[in-house]
């Protein structure tokens, strides 16, 4: 392996969604009887929102505007109506997740011997606020707003090597998603699979390995060692 | 002020690009005898090359490809025929550039309140390896190439406060050159100039001021000072 950079996925691999739009729920939206239950219905919108814009249906938008969109059909359909301040807050719980517990610590030392970034979805504002607030070290934010691509559109993994003047192969994508990886091979992209058991709070569990992957790990530290 | 980001011109306000360039000529063509001159020589290329861009009359291209081809010229009009090898060593120059002695830290101090990122013509493998040589540390990476538009075109200054997610005002350009802070004025970016007497090696000194920004200083230390 001749890998210079590492990208990653950020929503489930680098932090816990979940749990992170949850404590912002029960925080703006006091009433909500489960706010793991609204999180999940919110995130359950993601891929559909970002659909219509992979179709080409609707013009490049970024995931903030999606998430307000979900968010106010999800309130509609449940009879919920709080004020525009509370909406706009609640889509920057996406801003304000916490890392899984060895992420920092991982991408800190991965950092010294790679070239590290996000691989996300989320647009720039959301993971430059993401990772002044956690820490996260990168050094230069990729991603689907960089590539006007969502993933897992081709567009999206051919970006990073040519951002970064690489080979394919010489960029490392890490995600907890076998389908991210997947599509990041389809590119010639190096692929790392973390497993993130706790992701969907034990509703979903996902598969312990990815064989096609270069290594499977359970977690950056384990990443920086092999590595 | 609410100021919430600060971006940054690199060649001549972050980094001394003739000394570095000098550095690289002296070590690569041992030949030469003014190794200053040569870089001299080659960073006047730079406007032109780059104006072949921002006219239309070329595709995008990155500043990589603009920085070989004008050395290939420039050697040529001297006689000189280095191999590729040596030549690809040469553009390599510019991605390993060092920091005015009060960059580094005035950087550090600075991301503690705001967020930055180069705002530069440089290519972003240019500026990531750039950075983790000299251990800038940028939260982000915008410019030319991110926005496919070269400074001073509007669209390099735009992509800013939109990739921010700030309004144009809330964004501040860090620059030791007048002409790219009466851009970035023009689009609604706050202003702050950096005086850099030894960026021309003493042949051209800059303005000490900038009566139009909102502050003129001598250092990113002092700018940190008084932000």
């Amino acid at each position: 392996m001749d890998v210079r950079a590492l990208v990653f996925d950020v929503f489930g691999t680098v932090v816990d969604w979940r749990s992170g739009v949850a404590r912002e729920v029960a925080r703006l939206l006091p009433d909500v009887d489960d706010p793991h239950e609204l999180a999940d219905d919110w995130r359950g919108r993601y891929q559909p929102s970002m659909e219509e814009v992979r179709s080409g249906r609707r013009p490049w938008t970024i995931l903030d505007v999606l998430h307000r969109e979900s968010l106010d059909a999800l309130l509609a359909e449940r009879g919920l109506d709080p004020p525009d301040t509370v909406r706009a807050e609640l889509v920057l719980a996406w801003h304000r997740l916490d890392p899984w517990p060895d992420a920092v610590e991982g991408l800190t030392r991965l950092k010294a011997r790679f070239t590290i970034g996000p691989m996300s979805n989320g647009n720039v504002a959301l993971l430059v606020d993401m990772a002044k607030r956690a820490g996260l070290p990168w050094d230069v934010v990729l991603g689907a707003e960089v590539a006007r691509h969502y993933k897992p559109d081709p567009g999206a993994y051919d970006s990073a090597p040519a951002l970064l003047a690489l080979r394919p192969e010489q960029v490392g994508m890490v995600a907890a998603h076998v389908d991210d990886l997947v599509a990041a091979r389809a590119r010639g992209l190096t692929t790392f699979y973390v497993h993130r058991p706790d992701e969907f709070g034990g509703r979903v569990v996902p598969p312990a390995t990815d064989p096609d992957a270069a290594l499977t790990v359970s977690s950056f530290t384990e990443l920086a060692d092999l590595l």
